[in-house]
């Protein structure tokens, strides 16, 4: 192996089991070894090692800081972790075109440290963004609780260096703001979980950081309620940036958890507003009258110590729940805010009948839920497939999508061909085209390392 | 031609010449006769239009207002056009999810009218609005003068449904607000002018319709010192909604043809604010000063009828130039917003050393310039020829793209290898991989009907 990869010094190639192990896995319950991990500091080196993976016919996975939910970096029968982690350099802050380049293993939270400087921020908040590396953003189209205001992570990639499975390099975009010009290769590649290509630098658009915020916590007694309430609020448009919902299960596990007093309900909901003057308050005022109207308790908070009293509760929604089963599976469908109560309705309809125990949080202002399966052993996890894919199906039946945010990888391979039908063969062909070996991440998305399907 | 498509009713195969004539142009120079015209109804038609088409081998041009700047709709030879004007239905209002399902032939105009109705709108403003459709603004990525607020057609692209060379339908998307499920072919259709697919229904995320309007116009005694203002109020992050700029010929030709008194000036510069809120005002105050700061005659406009005149005079632009020359040019570079001045510094230049007519307009505030050359004669259009590349070739070099809202079409096919570099070929490799036969638009982004590339 070593010698393959003679052009990097002998530190950035790992092949002993104990060093493999710490790529041996992401947030999923799987495991797999890689027979080696290659560790590039340029896109020179990056490029070479395409090159003797596709000589050999090696599959590679690219990985950041290895957080997905879905699989999408894990490690795939015989290949080469290519760790994006040595390439973390902030390269410029382009104040005046809101324009940030990066190397793809910059960590989210470092990002935001450094655009907190010159007043700017990336908004897309993943759960895992102390850790998150911005390229694995860029694969996953990650997002998170600011999503309903701001949008995903392809709303801000302005521009892409992609060493594709071939070895050849290609730029993609540029500051400008907008351009008619070919087609969307940028974004295409955002959200390809790094089946198209390798990212060796990253353009994104930021904007300018808010400095006003208000939030709100209304308490419900009916769960289906607290979605109705949710599919009014943005109805209205009224101009929130975070809405978030948790289930009693949550709430309990995150009060028992961090000892935060929450005020048992059946439903919480997490409201924030931001902005640059005063009119936050009036703006989170608006929203709690429709929750207030639809019978919920309501409560607001406009200082810094007491908004982050929330957040604090409710980033502690996953590690709480970990602690009431030994397996979580975390669920990331979305729906047409519209069929937000129904989804939610039904999400409680399929715990009763399959007799598990499902805990449900999210951005619930977009129609994104995690409906958070808790496991103990292998009778329930029979039971507990079973209801993922019912959820699944419930989910597309009212319009919505298998992942909000967290991509499709491994864990929803199967169903991805339900959501997609014929796309989903235009999309394979698409591979095919820039990836004629399928050495780039195979089997995530789409099933395997068989043959290539043509249109037809 | 009438056997082949026997499943049209007979008045909805064109074969005359003189009905033929109404679609051999768009808004560019060029002229071409298809051989034929068929008008389908549904989406079902669509597809046995196509597969006709595959049979035959014979190339499909769609085509909507046929408004184009750039080639795009034009017939090339030998082809079917395919009119999709009298699939015009707005299929429904959303309002809870804020979005519309509409045919590909609704007017853009005729879409926002019905959307006021619901208190909605779709932002993106081409100048061809009264008449052009949606699926022409979503197959050319359209935009106008409010896209440095909002953003071009494809941020508002929902969900489509497209016909491949195939002839197998797709569905993209859908309403739900977000999704990280799956290779984004919805972005990939959205400016491919009509190279990948033929849209037979579009869903667009649509906004809530400002209330409040606030206008500005700057005068300046130098062009370039415009673009050093604009960059800079762009650098603060003011909210314009819309940031124009006309040099001193656009301003004189307006003046003329319209009778609207502008007051001379080398450069003009319209700005407007809209939202939801007195605080309009505010922000427009805002943007004037940093104009006076720079030594501009600045106007303020805050009743309905004195802004409506302002944009007369903007929309007056291009008809105005129109007078002034036998044939006009109209370019559409985009570059960054830091680079505007310099870009408009080196346009004066190109007009000075090739001894041309240069008028400029344009959205500046995205760094989004129309230079329009005027053209008399044979001898004049050689000239014209040389200084448009010299004009792309210095647009590339401050790092912009040669088309901000209009696409490549026919006239900018020469230097798109010149932006995008290998990235060609990968474009290329996609559209073999979607229309395997090359029987959608051939020859339109890219050259001619020539064997496609592999990538190596």
């Amino acid at each position: 192996m070593r010698e393959l990869f003679s052009f990097l010094s002998e530190e950035r190639v790992l092949v002993d089991k104990e060093d493999l192990l710490l790529y041996s896995y992401d947030a999923t319950p799987s495991r797999r070894y890689p027979i080696a991990v290659v560790r590039p500091v340029s896109t020179e080196e990056v490029v070479e090692i395409v090159k003797v993976a596709s000589r050999k016919r090696i599959p590679l996975v690219a990985r950041g800081a290895g957080t997905s939910l879905s699989g999408a970096p894990l490690p795939c029968e015989g290949c080469i972790v290519v760790d994006f982690s040595l390439m973390d350099e902030i390269i410029e802050v382009d104040e005046v075109n809101a324009f940030v380049a990066v190397q793809p293993g910059v960590v989210y939270e470092a990002l935001n440290r450094e655009l907190a400087k010159h007043g700017l921020f990336f908004p897309p908040d993943p759960g895992s963004g102390s850790v998150c590396t911005i390229a694995g953003m860029v694969a996953m189209n990650s997002s998170g609780i600011r999503a309903v205001k701001y949008g995903t992570t392809r709303d801000y990639v302005a521009s892409l260096e992609v060493v594709l499975g071939t070895g050849r390099v290609v730029k993609l975009g540029g500051r400008y703001k907008k351009s008619s010009s070919g087609y969307d290769l940028k974004s295409l590649f955002v959200g390809s979980e790094g089946t198209l290509g390798l990212f060796t630098e990253i353009g994104l658009r930021v904007i300018p950081r808010p400095n006003h915020h208000a939030a709100m916590i209304a308490h419900f007694d009916d769960f289906t309620e607290a979605g109705k309430a949710i599919t009014q609020a943005m109805a209205k448009r009224l101009d929130v940036a975070v809405l978030e919902v948790m289930d009693s299960l949550v709430v309990e596990a995150v009060e028992s958890f961090s000892g935060i007093n929450l005020g048992s309900a059946e439903a919480l909901v997490l409201a924030e507003v931001e902005g640059f003057d005063a009119n936050v308050k009036e703006e989170i005022r608006r929203i709690a009258q429709v929750f207030t109207r639809r019978g919920a308790k309501v409560e607001l908070a406009f200082d810094e110590a007491e908004i982050a009293r929330l957040w604090r509760a409710r980033k502690a929604a996953l590690p709480a729940l970990a602690r009431l089963a030994s397996t979580l599976l975390l669920e990331d469908i979305t729906v047409p805010v519209s069929a937000l109560p129904e989804m939610m309705r039904r999400i409680r309809g399929i715990g009763q009948r399959h007799n598990i125990r499902i805990a449900t949080f999210g951005h619930a202002g977009d129609g994104n839920l995690h409906p958070t399966f808790l496991v103990e052993n292998e009778e329930e996890m029979r039971r507990v497939s079973a209801a993922i894919e019912e959820l699944f199906r419930e989910c597309l039946s009212l319009g919505g999508t298998l992942s909000g945010e967290h991509g499709i990888g491994t864990e929803k391979r199967r169903y991805f061909e339900l959501e997609h039908g014929y796309a989903t063969q235009v999309m394979r062909e698409i591979k095919r085209a820039l990836d004629p070996k399928n050495i780039l991440n195979p089997g995530k998305i789409f099933y395997g390392r068989q043959a290539y399907f043509k249109l037809r």
